[in-house]
C-alpha cells in the first residue's frame, strides 16, 4: 500500500469483492516506503540496532496501514475492523527479523466475519513465546496472507508491485512472458535460486497446505499468475530461468587425494555455518585432485579465512577465488517427462562460447555456473530457445 | 521526545540516573509532532475516523519512540527493553481516545529490572477488555507514568516541554514565578480550571496513591516543581491563578418565580449532558427572578436550542448570551487557614473598574467571571498583589 489514494484503491477492490458476496479478510503490508524509512531512522540512532527492538519499530508500519485502510472502508460505508498480528495470535518461532509462523488463532477473525465486518490484518508481524513482537522478513506479508488462507481454508489472492510471475526477470529479458500458472515445486526452486518475487516461506506454506495462490498487480487490472499444485504450462519443458549473482566460486588445485583432508576441510566450512551450494571434484591425477565449490557471497570472509588456514597446512595446494560468476538455472516440471532438456541447455550455452564452470541438477532444475560477462548473452539465448 | 538528538538526550538522562544506582523505568510519549501528523493523515482519509481505529493508529507513535529509545540506550552500552502498553497489561476501561487505566501487570517489568535492564514503556496507551488498543487522550503519557509509579511504588519524575508548574501561565504574565512545590488539591483545582499543564487523570491518580510527582523540563537542566500532598508554599494564601476562556454566560431575566419552571429548564440542560459550571439567582422582584449561569463553549449549540424552546414557552423572559467572558480563579490551600483572601481578591478586581459577573467558591478556590476585555489587566493586578 502506498499513498492515501493507494489505500482508497485497495479499499475499493475489497469492496468490489465483498459486493460479489465474499466474506473478506485483507492482509496488508506497510505503506509505500515507510518500512525503509523506519529502518533508516533506526540506523541513524544505532548502526547495529537490537533485532527485538527493530521488530518493535518495524511492526508500526503495518499497524498504520491496517488502521488507515479500516478508516477508508468506514468512510466508504463499510464496517471494518483491524487487528495487529499479535491480536489475532499469529504465533511465531525463530529469530527476530525472520520469524516463522507456527499458529494462528482464528477466533476473533471468525467472529468479526460473522458480524459481517471486513477484517483487516497486519501482515509481516507476529508474536513469539515471550509475547515479543516479531517480523517475518522482507515480503513477509505474503506469508501472513498465505498462512491465514491456510487456517481459514479460503483462496488467497496477493496484490503486489509485480503483476505476476514471469519465466525470466523482465529487467534481464524484456520480452519475458508472464506465466498463467506455475507449480509450487517450480516456485520453490526459483525462490531458492534468487528469483524472489514471492517470500520463500509463503510458497512453502502454500505448497504444504495445498492452497491456490493468485498473484497479480495491485495497480493495474490485468490477469496475474496462479500458483498451484502440479500445474505445468502445457508441453513446455522449461517454465523459468533464474539468475543468481549472489555466489562466488573457489577452486583448489593439487589437493592430496585423502578423504581425511577433504572431509576435514568441508567440516571446517560447515562448522562455520556456510552453506556450500555447488561442488565438483575431478578424478585423481598423480595422487592429487581438483575441487571446486560455490558459496553465498555473504560467507566470503568466513570461507577465505578457512582457505588461508588450509593453505598454511598444505602449501602445495593452489587456491583461486572467483567472485565474477553467475548461476543460471532452468526450472520446469516438464523435465520429469521430457528427455533431452539438459543436452539442449548445454548446447545453447556452449554455442555462446564461454566455459561452464560447474553444474548441479535436481529433478526439475539444471544449474550452470558461468562467468559474469556472459550473463546477458546467455539469458537471451536460453530464454529465446525455451520460449520463456 | 522530539528528534533523534532529543532521544539521545533522554537516553543520557536515563543513564545518568541509572549510574546513580537506580533501577530505571522510562515511560515515553510519541516523538515531536508525530501524533499530530498521524491525526492529520487519518482525517485525510476519513473526516470522522472510527475511534477504535484511531487508537490503533495513534498507538504507533509511542511504539516508535520506545524502540528508538531502547536502540539509543543499546548504542550507548546499556541493556534496555521496550514494551507497549498492551505488553505490560495496562488494562483500561472507558471510551477509545479517553480510556482510563484500571490495572497494570508488573510481572514483565519486575523481571526485566531484576535482569538489570532499563525498561522503556509506551505511554498514552493500553488495552481494553476486548484486547483492543486504547489511548488515554492528550497528555495521557503523564498518566501512564504516574500509574506505573503507583503500582511499582517508586518516585515519578516527568520531563516535558514545560519546565515546571507556574502560579500563573507565563504567556499571560511574563514575570510569573515557578512553584517549588504545589499540593495535589491545588493541582486538581487548577487542572479542572483549564490550567492544563498536567493530565487531570495523572493528578487524580497521584493524589489517590499518595505519590510524589516531580515535573521538570526535558530540555533545560533546571529545577522543576514537586507535586505532593498538603505542601503549601510557606505563608502564601494563594498558590495559583487560573484563567479559563472556555465558558460562556447565559442570563435569563424576568423568569417566573416558580420552582417547576426553573427545575424543568435545568433538567432539560442536564438531560443533554451539559455541565453547568457557575450559577446565580437574584431574589424575587415583582414575582420574577433573574438567573445567570455559565457552561462550556462546546455545549453552546445544545444550550442555545434549549433556550429557544424556553423562550417560545415563556415569551416574557429576556435571554441574553455572552461569549465574551473569562473565568479568573485563585487557588490556594493557604485559604483554609488565612482569612480575608476573598475580600482582598474582590478588592483587587473592583479597583480595576469592571463588573464581576458571577462568583463561585470552593474550600481552596474563588472563581470570578469577568468580561474578556478586562482579562489582561485583571491577571496583572491579581498576580502582582498575590506575588505569583
Amino acid at each position: 500500500m502506498g499513498t492515501i489514494s493507494r489505500i482508497q484503491n485497495v479499499a475499493k477492490r475489497i469492496i468490489a469483492k465483498k459486493e460479489e458476496g465474499y466474506k473478506m479478510v485483507a492482509v496488508v503490508s506497510a505503506m509505500g516506503k515507510s518500512t525503509d524509512e523506519l529502518v533508516a531512522m533506526a540506523y541513524q540512532i544505532n548502526p547495529k540496532p537490537p533485532k527485538r527492538e527493530m521488530d518493535m519499530l518495524l511492526a508500526t508500519g503495518e499497524q498504520v496501514s491496517i488502521s488507515m485502510l479500516s478508516m477508508a472502508l468506514d468512510q466508504m460505508g463499510y464496517d471494518a475492523i483491524s487487528f495487529t498480528g499479535p491480536q489475532v495470535g499469529i504465533r511465531t518461532v525463530g529469530l527476530h527479523g525472520r520469524a516463522r509462523i507456527m499458529d494462528i488463532d482464528t477466533t476473533k477473525i471468525t467472529q468479526a466475519l460473522e458480524d459481517d465486518k471486513i477484517v483487516i490484518i497486519a501482515g509481516f508481524q507476529g508474536v513469539n513465546e515471550h509475547d515479543d513482537i516479531t517480523t517475518l522478513g522482507r515480503g513477509g506479508s505474503d506469508t501472513s496472507a498465505v498462512a491465514l488462507s491456510c487456517v481459514l481454508q479460503c483462496p488467497c489472492e496477493i496484490y503486489t508491485d509485480v503483476d505476476g510471475i514471469y519465466g525470466v526477470d523482465p529487467r534481464l529479458y524484456p520480452p519475458a512472458k508472464k506465466l498463467d500458472r506455475v507449480s509450487y515445486e517450480e516456485m520453490l526452486e526459483m525462490a531458492s535460486l534468487g528469483a524472489g518475487v514471492m517470500h520463500t516461506r509463503a510458497i512453502e506454506l502454500g505448497s504444504k497446505y495445498n492452497a491456490d495462490l493468485y498473484v497479480a498487480s495491485s495497480i493495474h487490472d490485468i490477469p496475474g499468475t496462479l500458483i498451484c499444485h502440479g500445474a505445468a504450462e502445457k508441453e513446455k519443458p522449461i517454465t523459468g530461468l533464474a539468475v543468481d549473482e549472489g555466489e562466488f566460486m573457489i577452486s583448489m588445485r593439487k589437493v592430496p587425494f585423502d578423504i581425511n583432508v577433504t572431509s576435514a576441510f568441508f567440516a571446517a566450512v560447515a562448522g562455520k555455518g556456510v552453506n556450500i551450494d555447488m561442488i565438483s571434484q575431478t578424478s585423481r591425477i598423480d595422487g592429487k585432485i581438483h575441487i571446486s565449490f560455490s558459496a553465498p557471497m555473504e560467507d566470503y570472509d568466513t570461507v577465505e579465512a578457512i582457505l588461508r588456514e588450509f593453505e598454511e597446512e598444505y602449501p602445495e595446494v593452489q587456491v583461486t577465488i572467483d567472485t565474477d560468476v553467475v548461476k543460471l538455472s532452468v526450472v520446469g516440471i516438464g523435465m520429469k517427462s521430457q528427455t533431452g532438456v539438459a543436452s539442449k541447455y548445454f548446447k545453447i550455452l556452449s554455442d555462446q562460447h564461454f566455459p561452464i564452470l560447474m553444474v548441479t541438477t535436481s529433478e526439475i532444475r539444471i544449474s550452470c555456473l558461468i562467468p559474469s560477462p556472459a550473463k546477458e548473452r546467455a539469458v537471451m539465448a536460453v530464454a529465446d530457445a525455451f520460449d520463456l
